[in-house]
């Protein structure tokens, strides 16, 4: 069966010349550029010629692959839901998620590993292309529907590019924590698709509402993206973090998050929805917004009762802004949200990120141990007091609101011109 | 899309307020009693700071991985079969399992884990946590069709503390082997369902069976779940054991075991199908009742040719079953198995409790070597003979079936006189 | 839902006979050969008593249990996208890879782990059977609707013998590397699987090719096995090769491959297709032909560069054959590929054997550094020329076809016999 991108008729050859002009420049760039990092090179490490800490290059193997199946597994499937855009959604989302992790290793390689001219790459380097697919596939789900393949190609190209820079400013300028990417991923993708799709706004995509709606096989897809974004959550969020005490807390934190949005989800939902019924979209997005809530502060000392807390909280208001706020978004400001990533992204992104700098802030010797030097270095350091820590994730999470909103303005306008063009 | 739980509309208050009362009341007890164990907490131990033996508990997090997926992905899907339940079934799970993750962490917890005053959290206890999850979900199993979700909460309320009971009775004081859980998963929860399901006899749901068909695409999103559950097994069944040998052999022996259930369901199910037809349901579910069989004896010295006898049986005993004991048991004992867990984990599981029995009773230090003090640490100590442990291990069995018999009975009752009341 | 093999009516027996007597051989033999290896058995080995370089074993677990998940959901659901066979392909797989786990386990045990008169299984042997279960799956596709259960069986029998002895010829008679199987698996099961289809040639089965239509809903199902596919393909072409700087190398530049051969099959799908229309077909199948042509030198210092090189050419080219070669081959050939197998496992399998040589051949003790001993030990101690290695590497894939063309030319032949007879 094939399927049909938009605008196939006169311009049949853009998608085939833009997949392969990109990947020409990547390999070009890959060929200057990028070389095998200490732990994947043949002549530099092997096992044996090292110490029991250098283990620790093992225990991420199955990090990654955890990653890797909830980044395509999870958000290939989850999109599915919308009947009309199945294939698309699914199909698109694998073109998007390879280039992305190609171009995202060059960029995020030149901000965090170029060392003598090089750009080096292992394990780490594809768990961090793997969060920047992440991203990506958030802001995809905001314009779903609205643009083709070209037009999405071009969206990460771009996007790639900014969430590098964000990142970097984030995390190597500001020091700031972000474990699972409350901010980087959650909230920079969603507010980055967010604004693309409110400056794509199309009135007629209105019309066609009844299009959008889900059907019994659908959902069921979708749950399938669903949970294996419930399962793989833990690993998430404990990709890089320290490990040991760091990717236990990280993960048991994120479970028990989970559990509560799962809950809350279910109860909002029969509350708010007509008749006492429960809404199939509820339970496929808002469950997961535990995951997102607690990606800064999982891997802090948030405590299990914190983790129930949050995540019970993200439920709630991921559940009521997809009954409430996100009419009230395509009505008043024009941004239509197909998959609804700002309820369960965009939201608990930020209210992650609130909460990342609450905890951060409460952050004491005693209650790290010596556990504070990984997790809050320059506090165990000195050079930094708890509430300037706290400070410093805030302005985190504004600077990535900027970025987001900046980026997706400016890929908008770029996108516009494009079409009268 | 939305679906309606039964009973919706003079009570569509009932689901959003259990849910909140429960939520509430497992928050307050995590915020009173548990705290983050040794290796979670980020004062008490770091990498690094420990010696070889400490690395165990890195090893445990992809074992976590594995069950966790098995456990969502394999019965929320394996359920989907019903095409009239296909939502509610995997939308049910999800909640159910959910809360039952909470509410074992507590009963769990306070068995195994309470020290000083607080029960102590980690990776075991996650692992514990979907363990009980996954015997919820098998008495779900039994009375899928019946009940709607409230009444769902209610039996996993109680069905998770007598697990934890059961568990601490068969593990802690009879100092049972039971790592894959033949007993204190499969025949418990097996049974409870089955009971519950007695108690709950509705006459009128056999009128409406022809509602029952599964139909193809339904059958497909089954196989996601049979195949998330075969291919996992290996995993569920050695996450409890020791490392090294202990977990290679038992996830060797499951893995066999599966094989040798595979093929005996496939002949059995073309032997006794009308015109040698195979039966969709048959590989459903029997393929799989090699796993199930062996969750007591795979980390003993049952032998390679033990795995495949033992699956061999389980899997023809479960084809029989759908075959000739569903029919009788719901005609003559009206018991009504929606999904014929009595099939997959009743008859294989009790089978399981038995092939432990005779194993431990054939264990020798000659067979075992030192590794008897890790599989059997009272025979090693000269403190029981096999012959013992055997008879232990058989009284382990005859508890569970009390536990699940009176548990499954008092559900039913007390949920008697609520749908009275 | 109730599914019938070809030829149900007058031999209804068969099937069950068949898989009694195989379960019933296999068991024997299992009896008395097969014995758990030292690092499985109870009496032989345990953690803690052993040094840093035993940790390897722990490290594989991970390893299988994602090859195994790849295996069975990927090749299981992969052949679903045709209509008609949904149901089959799914349950025969299963039925299928069972019977082969065994069976193999003994032929691969016979020629790599029998010592002192008994074949030892451990985690290793679970790999590997998987893997010949993988080259059965690839042979499956080729002939799928042209048989029913009973010779699909035949064939496995006849099959899992030659890929031993093909496997033990290369590896350990020539010494050639092929650590993800580009020879031993793709191009040995393709080509055994389409010399079979050749010989079956049924010319009323073109008749009735509208039946092999795909639909919407079967494409979806065929996506999951292409996701799990992709996602698990590192682990795949890295389960066997030295841990440590080995394993990450081969996952890296598996992973590089396959963004690769996804971004090249959208660009000749779009520029082939009618209108610039996508084809599922081969979004689902070329976008994986980046993990086939890296299994021989993903393990070699292919560099990141040459996987984005190699991934490339391989999806060009699985995606022309779909669109060009396959009409061909069925036409004028008579070779029926039911899943194209020829495009996604055979002509990239033949494209990385001679990748696999060319990299070989340019191999340095500069490039490799100390790397070289687990590469190429050959090479490292002097035996072996760069070249002369080279040489048997193509040697390799000339060995390999030859058994894949006269193995399927018996099964065809038998196959034909016991028609007639």
């Amino acid at each position: 069966m094939a399927w049909s991108p938009r605008h196939s008729a006169g311009r049949r050859l853009q998608l085939p010349l833009l997949c392969l002009l990109l990947q020409g420049a990547t390999a070009i760039l890959f060929a200057v550029f990028v070389r095998y990092n200490r732990e994947t090179d043949a002549a530099l490490w092997h096992w044996g010629n090292h110490s029991n800490a250098d283990n620790e290059f093992y225990f991420r193997y199955p990090s990654f692959q955890d990653v890797h199946a909830m980044i395509f597994v999870g958000f290939g499937f989850l999109m599915v839901f919308l009947q009309r855009y199945g294939f698309g959604s699914v199909g698109f989302t694998f073109l998007l998620a390879a280039f992305a992790l190609q171009w995202s290793t060059l960029i995020q390689g030149f901000f965090h590993s170029f060392r003598g001219g090089y750009i080096l790459v292992g394990m780490e380097s594809m768990i961090n292309a793997d969060f920047c697919a992440g991203a990506v596939l958030i802001s995809f789900g905001a314009v779903l529907g609205k643009t083709g393949p070209v037009q999405l190609l071009l969206m990460a190209l771009l996007e790639v590019v900014l969430f590098g820079l964000n990142e970097f400013v984030l995390l190597s300028l500001l020091e700031v924590k972000d474990a699972g990417g409350s901010m980087t991923i959650h909230t920079f993708g969603a507010y980055f698709g967010l604004i693309l799709s409110r400056v794509l706004y199309r009135p007629q995509l209105e019309k066609s509402k009844h299009r959008q709606g889900s059907v019994y096989h659908s959902d069921l897809f979708a749950m399938i993206g669903t949970i294996f974004l419930w399962i793989f959550w833990p690993s998430f969020n404990s990709a890089p973090t320290a490990l040991g005490d760091g990717q236990h807390r990280t993960a048991l934190n994120t479970y028990y998050s989970l559990t509560a949005s799962t809950l809350s989800t279910f109860a909002l939902s029969a509350l708010v929805g007509g008749d006492g019924r429960l809404d199939m979209v509820h339970v496929q997005n808002a469950a997961l917004a535990g995951g997102v809530v607690v990606g800064t502060s999982a891997e802090m000392m948030l405590t299990p009762f914190g983790a129930l807390a949050a995540g019970f909280l993200a439920g709630a208001i991921s559940t009521l802004g997809y009954k409430f706020v996100t009419p009230i978004l395509e009505s008043k400001l024009k941004v239509q949200d197909t998959c609804g990533v700002h309820n369960l992204h965009g939201m608990p992104g930020v209210l992650g990120a609130l909460l990342g700098g609450l905890v951060a802030g409460l952050a004491t010797r005693e209650a790290y141990g010596d556990g504070l030097e990984s997790v809050f270095p320059l506090i165990a350091e000195g050079q930094r007091s708890a509430t300037s820590q706290a400070m410093h994730q805030l302005f985190g999470l504004f600077v990535t609101l900027t970025f987001a909103s900046v980026g997706g303005g400016l890929g908008g306008a770029a996108w516009g011109y494009g079409v009268q063009g």
